[in-house]
């Protein structure tokens, strides 16, 4: 498999029609083939009811949106980490502003992710909630100004204070940690400037599901973040 | 497919690990020999991560476990119901005990899965619950004590005024929906009591997940069902 | 005591710093004036830190603005309905569109409220969801569309067909519970339209407590409502 | 006013019905005579209900359980930051474990707190969210293991090495955060314990509240505290 690296362009499908089942499946042969061609790192994050066909059709790493800390046996509805794992995911994000988290239980799912294997990206929408993340010892935390989510006002390049705050941040707390951000990131320009800023990669989604030609984009942020 | 009728045997996979991804499409096979064999409707629940494999493999109703009611495009983590029907479900649970909803999430989820044409079964703990879930307007409502899930001590012969008055309630709120019950189902007379309380089936978990002999557990309560 | 009768005035304090503390002392008691001059009942729904305060104050009708079901004991940051009691409050919002809760949660907040004799007015958002309230047995239930919360677009006036509705579909399920009405309602006119559509009342908050003159407000909604 | 010091004793009066209304009032006024007769800092954290009763009359440091980030104006049944300094309080619990919140309303909460001068106890179950919790900056951090609350088993002698791990983690992390312990301390010598590991204080409930001769224990408290 094309091994987890840095730096990472991680690629979130969230609920987008566009990324839904087959479409999940033709999204990641794209993204593998830009990954085989540039030797950047694409990483997807499909739903979960799509995560077994797109661990399977491709050799890049794939992550679950979302992961509880049940324990096997009584969790109707809720994702186990041994599940994701033998869906052939390598990782998972938590506490995405859309999925937030208790304390309690963002530090038990961490735990839990790294029991069976997991890399694990926190999510967080501040500096502040950044140096807390970090002390939580994930191996990634994704950076993302809520409001910036969606609306390709790349937080690199119009909130470049927040990304460096936090960069600094999780240096000071726990520098094991791999800073990443994400918001409004649509083009090659976005990813680089993110790297500028200290970063090791995006996180992203609407900017390469909801585009004409995601290659191309996947292609651009690829080239600039060589 | 083997159509969704009743009386119906519904079993959730919940997050057994001996039910997780290619033994639940063992199970399921199970299942589907036994429903044909018998005539009699068993539908099964797996996680999301083996929904797909398990729709595809096999010809009984298949449902999830869960679906919330984003729309598609932000929803991180979330079940979308689009992609529930994508992967082959043709219902969902909601509401389970160990899931439980906010009242107006609960009557979002069911509109939204109506939308999509996905069959409904509300989870409920007590006849009150289950009269607020009929005026919802769902296909099946499932009263199971929380107490008694997971224990072997059958609802529908420990508690059978609790099954009764459940009924009734439907009955009188909301005659079309269809009254299930479960906690503590393991055996074909807890099915047949199950009926007898005027129930049109059973939502069980443990008593055929974690059976040594899950083939003549579900025999047993199909022969009871006819 | 003013006894709580129908039609209902119920003013909804919020956290509005405009019905703060000793504020809302004052509010209360220019509703006690006009209660007492109209002979209309007009009750209030303080913060918990004002309850004590402004019952102990007048001698309207004090209800919480939310309680929660813990039972006497470890309940760190909860709302005992016995504490609501001692406070000297009558009854109770519940699942207000800014709080809401689980189904099984309200149904057991419910029980406990009826436990110590508070009355209980569930809020809720549609017709759909009034039918589930009305199976559970509050004293009213007050529909209230969420758009129109806060937004002086009287619901009464602008979506009567909701408040019909709601109050159809109480009278099928429930006839004992009463129905009211909010959201938008900042005058007299508004309220005469809720009774005329067969509600018993008005739950209000910003109509009556961001008014310049809340007296006057307050005195054409009873009028109206005589 | 008696000011907040440390060594500190803080009394969680949670929802027991031995300190609801005027036996909160009685128990703040016994410990405000411990606290004047020794020296030694005693605070109390009543239900919102009995804040401002509890507050008016005794000159100790008074906490709210729990406070949201909601901005005056439309949080039905939240508890507002401004309330709670109205209400004559000086500070909050955060987080409690009966009373757990999301990492991002948390930090939001905290921040709000901050705003209006509140001093803050973050609580937490473990070392690890006791380090997250750290990073956010609060005045103080109670680490509870939640499983030995309210057991009179406690902590400060039972699990002593989560005490100095939670202690060792703060200093790491932000040396201006003061580190409390709590859950089973019911006397003197758990209070003397918790000292000697390194914390400032202990935040403690039934062992006073359940306690036959609260002022008694009291006393043992705050003398092995001096």
């Amino acid at each position: 498999m094309l091994k987890l690296s840095t730096p990472l362009i991680l690629v979130n499908l969230k609920t987008y029609s566009q990324s839904l089942g087959e479409k999940a499946v033709h999204l990641a042969k794209i993204a593998e083939k830009v990954a085989e061609d540039t030797g950047v790192c694409i990483a997807l994050a499909p739903q979960m009811s799509d995560l077994h066909r797109v661990a399977k059709s491709v050799d890049i790493p794939v992550f679950a949106q979302h992961v509880d800390h049940v324990k096997p046996g009584r969790g109707t509805g809720a994702v186990l980490v041994e599940a994701v794992v033998e869906a052939g995911a390598i990782g998972t994000l938590l506490n995405h502003s859309e999925h937030q988290l208790r304390l309690v239980d963002l530090e038990a799912s961490l735990l839990r992710a790294k029991e069976v294997g997991l890399k694990t990206v926190i999510c967080s929408n501040n500096m502040a909630v950044s140096g807390a993340a970090a002390a939580l010892g994930p191996d990634f935390i994704a950076v993302e100004p809520p409001e910036l989510i969606g609306t390709g006002i790349p937080v690199s390049q119009t909130q470049p204070e927040v990304v460096t705050a936090t960069v600094e941040t999780i240096q000071k707390i726990n520098p094991q940690v791999v800073p990443l951000c994400g918001a409004g990131i649509s083009k090659g320009a976005d990813v680089a400037a993110a790297l500028k800023l200290g970063t090791h990669g995006v996180l992203l989604a609407s900017g390469v599901v909801k585009a004409s030609k995601p290659e191309m984009v996947l292609r651009d942020m690829a080239e600039h973040a060589k």
